[in-house]
C-alpha cells in the first residue's frame, strides 16, 4: 500500500532522513510529483510553493549529510493553512484579497516550525476568515474532497485544502487552526487523523483571527502517531513546562465515556455504525466503556447556532483591522456577520459567561474517564450542488460542526481519526475528546486507539485516482 | 488631635489589643457612639449592625484574654460595601430590593477577612449595582460628605459610604470596589486613603458584579499605613505568593513620574495647586521628578464616556440574573445601561482589545518609574444641588472618575492620599499609580508619601461637628 516515500510515517522518515536511505529532496520531489499528477483536481493549495520548497529540500540535504540537524521536522514536507503568517508567502485567509505585509511575519507556531527546516509545499486552502465548516469559498473555490472521483464533495473546513493536501500526497503535516472544527471536520472528511489543542497552550499570534477568545492552531496527519510525533517536536517551543508525550497507554487501563445523547442524533447513514462498530473493538480490547454525557450539549449547540462568540469577535477584527474586507465578503461569511450587529454588547458578554461555565463543568466530568468518544462529524461531506438551494448551507454547516464545537465550547482538546466509510462510501472518524491541557495523554490515548483500529492506509487504502 | 482611639494607626490598635491597653469592646463602644451622634446625618450605612458587633467585641476580648488571635484583624472595627455578600445581612448593591440570599454567601475577600474575627460595624452605602463616580441613590439617598457641614456634597462613589464610615469614626477599615474609581474617589473626596488592587490579584467572587473584567476590591482606612497593615493582613490568604509588604523606601531612592497632560486639565480651583505643593515637597526630600504621559488618554477617556466594558457587563448580569431590577434602576444608572443596549457585541470585543492594549502600553511605560502622580479627582465634590439640572449629573460623574479609570483601563494598581483642600475646603487626594502586581510596593511607596506628607488627620484634622 505504502507506494510513495510521503505515506511512511513521519517517525521512520525523520530516521531515514538522517540515515540517508531518503532525501528531503526525494520527499519534495514525491510531492511536487502528486502536485502535478493532480494539484488542479484536488485544489488544496492556495498558494503553491514547488519549486522553492524543491531547492529548499536539495540544500536541506546537504546540511543532513553534514550531520547538520534543525529538529525533528527538518527536510519533511508540510503545509500550512492560508491564515498563518508565512514569511514570503501571501496571506489571503481566504478572502478575495491579499492581506497587509504584517500578515507575512510569522507568530510563534510558524517560526517553531520554521526554525525546525520542515519544507513548506504551499499555503492551503481555507474558508474566508475560516468562518465556516463545509470548506466552501466564493472567491477561490472549494477544494475537492478526494475519496470521490464522481461528485464534487467538501473536504470539510474551514482548514479545507489541509485535509487534502494530506489525501493526495503534496504533505506529510498539514497546519490547522480550529474554532468550532476547523481541524477535525476536514481531518474526518477527509479520512486523516487532526489535533485541536487546549486553548491557549500554542499561541494564536500571527494567525489571522477569527475568534480571538476560542481560536486554536492544530494539525492534521495521516496518522495520530504522526500528529503525536509533530507535537512532540512543536510543544516544547510553544507551552512551557511540556513534558513531552507520555508512553502509549494500554487500552485495558483506559476508561471512555460514551455519550447516549446528542451526539448520534440524526446521523448520515453509516456514520453512527462505523463508529459503534470502533468503540465495540476497543471494549474487546479490554477498554472499559461507560455511558456519559457532557453538561448542557443541547444549551451550547443552541448558542452556536445564534452565532456563539466567533461572528462578534470576527466583526470586530475586520471593522478595525480590514474594514474594506467587509464589502467583499463571501455571501455565507457576509451573513453569519451580519447577524451578529443585531447582538448587544451584553449579549456578548452572557456567551462568554455562559462558555465559561460550560468549560467549568465539562472540565469536571472529564476527570471521570480518560477520553470521551463520539462520531467527529455527524454528515456524509456534502457535494457542492446540494448545498446551492435557499438555506440549504447554514443547515448543513451547523451539523457539520455540532459534534466538534462541543469541545471547543467546554474548554477541551480533541483529536480525530478515521475508523471507516460511510453508506455513501465517505470516510467517518471518532472523535476522542479529554480535559483541558491534556493535550500530550489525549494524543498518546489516541496511538493506543490507533495501534488497535489501523491508521488512515489499513483503514481507507489509497484516495482513488483521477482523470 | 487622636480624640478617639479609633483615629490611631491599625498597627498601634493592633499591639494595644493584644497587651490589655485597649479592648475590642471600647472600640466598638467608641464606633456605636460616633453612630449615635452623627450616624443618621452622615448616613454612611444601609445596615447599621452596631449591637451584634458590640456583642461580638465583648466575646472577642474574652478570647484576646485567653492569648487567642485569629489574626491581625481582630477586634477591630471594618465597614463593609453593601455590594460584598456577608454572612447574617441582607444585601441591596444599593438597588431597592433585597438580593437573593445566595448574596449572603461570602466569597474569599470577606471569608478571609471574618476568618481574623474583626467587628462588623454595618453595610455601607453604595451607587446602586456601584455604576456611578459620586456616590448618588435614588432608592437610599446619598452619604452626606462630612467636610463640609453647610452643604449636602456628594462623598464620592460608588463606595459611597466608605470614606464617610471612616471620616466619621464609625470604623477603622472600610471595604470598597474600584471599577472606575470606586474606591479612590470616595477616598479623596472624604479626605482618607484608598487602595484599587490589580485586576485579579483578589477574588471578585460573591461581590454583586458591575464589570467582570475590571472589577476590583480595595481598601480604605484614614492612612496609607492602615491600609498597608490590612493588606498585610488579607494578601497572603488571597493572593498565591503574596511575600509580604517590602520595607518603606527612602524617597531620595525614587523616581516618580509626573505627567503634563490630561490629568490636571480644567481641575476645580485649588487641586492642581494642592497637589503640586504635595509633589514639590517630595521633590524638596530627595524624590527624583520625571515628565510622563499614560499612553492614550484621550482615546480612554473617549471609550469610557461612550460606556466602557461596565454598561454592557452589569447588563448581562442583570438581565441573566435579577432581570426583575431593571425596571426599578435609579434613572442615572438606567440611561448608561439603556446606551448599553445599542452597541453591537462587535464593538464590545474591539473595546476589551483597546484596554488590552492600553494595558501592555501602560505597563512598558510604568517601567521606567516607581510610580506616577496625578490628582485622584479633578473636581470639588459637588452639592446635590448642583446635580439636578439635565445633564448635569453624566458630566459630573465623568469628570469625577477621569483620572482614576485610568488605572482601571490600564491594568494599573493605584492608592490615593489626602494632601490638602481645594478652594471649597474640601479634601484633595493625591493618585499614585504603579504597574501591575506592584500593590505591595506601591503601598511602601505611599507609606514613605505618607511620612514626609503627614496622614489624614496631620493634614485635614477633625470633621467638622453636626448639630
Amino acid at each position: 500500500m505504502t507506494t510513495t516515500p510521503l505515506q511512511q510515517p513521519l517517525r521512520a522518515l525523520h530516521r531515514a532522513l538522517r540515515d540517508g536511505s531518503v532525501s528531503a529532496a526525494a520527499l519534495a520531489e514525491s510531492a511536487n510529483q502528486a502536485y502535478r499528477s493532480r494539484g488542479q483536481h484536488d485544489h488544496a493549495y492556495k498558494t503553491w510553493n514547488g519549486d522553492a520548497a524543491q531547492a529548499f529540500a536539495n540544500a536541506t540535504d546537504a546540511l543532513l549529510k553534514q550531520g547538520g540537524d534543525a529538529g525533528p521536522l527538518m527536510g519533511l514536507p508540510v503545509s500550512i493553512k492560508d491564515i498563518y503568517a508565512v514569511p514570503g508567502l501571501p496571506t489571503y485567509a481566504g478572502s478575495s484579497r491579499r492581506l497587509p505585509a504584517e500578515w507575512e511575519r510569522p507568530g510563534p507556531v510558524v517560526s517553531t516550525l520554521l526554525n525546525q527546516l520542515p519544507v513548506v509545499m504551499g499555503k492551503t486552502h481555507t474558508v474566508e476568515f475560516a468562518f465556516g465548516g463545509l470548506g466552501t469559498n466564493a472567491h477561490h473555490g472549494a477544494p475537492r474532497n478526494p475519496w470521490d472521483p464522481a461528485a464534487h464533495r467538501t473536504p470539510g473546513g474551514s482548514s479545507s485544502g489541509a485535509g487534502v493536501s494530506l489525501a493526495s500526497g503534496t504533505a506529510g503535516l498539514a497546519f490547522g487552526t480550529d474554532t468550532a472544527g476547523s481541524v477535525r471536520v476536514p481531518a474526518s472528511m477527509t479520512g486523516v487523523a487532526g489535533l485541536k489543542t487546549t486553548v491557549g497552550r500554542w499561541s494564536t499570534a500571527q494567525i489571522v483571527p477569527l475568534s480571538t477568545t476560542l481560536d486554536t492552531p492544530g494539525l492534521l496527519a495521516r496518522r495520530v502517531d504522526d500528529l503525536a510525533f509533530a507535537f512532540d517536536a512543536l510543544d516544547p517551543g510553544l507551552s512551557p513546562g511540556s513534558a513531552g508525550l507520555p508512553a502509549m497507554p494500554d487500552l485495558a487501563d483506559l476508561t471512555f465515556g460514551v455519550p447516549e445523547h446528542f451526539f448520534w442524533d440524526d446521523c448520515s447513514p453509516g456514520i453512527a455504525e462505523a463508529v459503534t462498530q470502533a468503540i465495540k473493538q476497543l471494549e474487546t480490547a479490554g477498554a472499559r466503556i461507560v455511558t456519559m454525557e457532557l453538561p448542557k450539549t443541547d444549551d451550547a449547540f443552541t448558542l452556536f447556532q445564534q452565532g456563539g462568540l466567533a461572528a462578534a469577535e470576527l466583526a470586530a477584527f475586520l471593522h478595525t483591522s480590514l474594514p474594506n474586507a467587509i464589502d467583499a465578503l463571501d455571501p455565507n461569511v457576509a451573513a453569519r456577520i451580519a447577524a451578529a450587529d443585531g447582538m448587544p454588547g451584553w449579549e456578548y458578554v452572557r456567551r462568554r459567561q455562559v462558555i465559561d461555565d460550560l468549560t467549568r463543568a465539562a472540565t469536571q466530568r472529564l476527570w471521570q474517564v480518560d477520553a470521551m468518544l463520539t462520531p467527529t462529524v455527524a454528515i456524509t461531506p456534502p457535494t457542492l450542488e446540494s448545498l446551492e438551494p435557499e438555506g440549504a448551507y447554514p443547515k448543513a454547516n451547523m451539523k457539520a460542526l455540532r459534534n466538534t464545537v462541543m469541545a471547543n465550547f467546554m474548554g477541551l482538546c480533541a483529536l480525530t481519526l478515521p475508523v471507516g466509510r460511510d453508506a455513501a462510501n465517505m470516510p467517518v472518524g471518532l472523535q476522542v475528546m479529554a480535559g483541558p491541557w491534556q493535550d500530550a495523554r489525549l494524543l498518546a490515548i489516541g496511538q493506543a486507539i490507533e495501534a488497535r483500529l489501523g491508521n488512515s492506509l489499513d483503514i481507507l487504502g489509497e484516495v482513488p485516482t483521477v482523470g
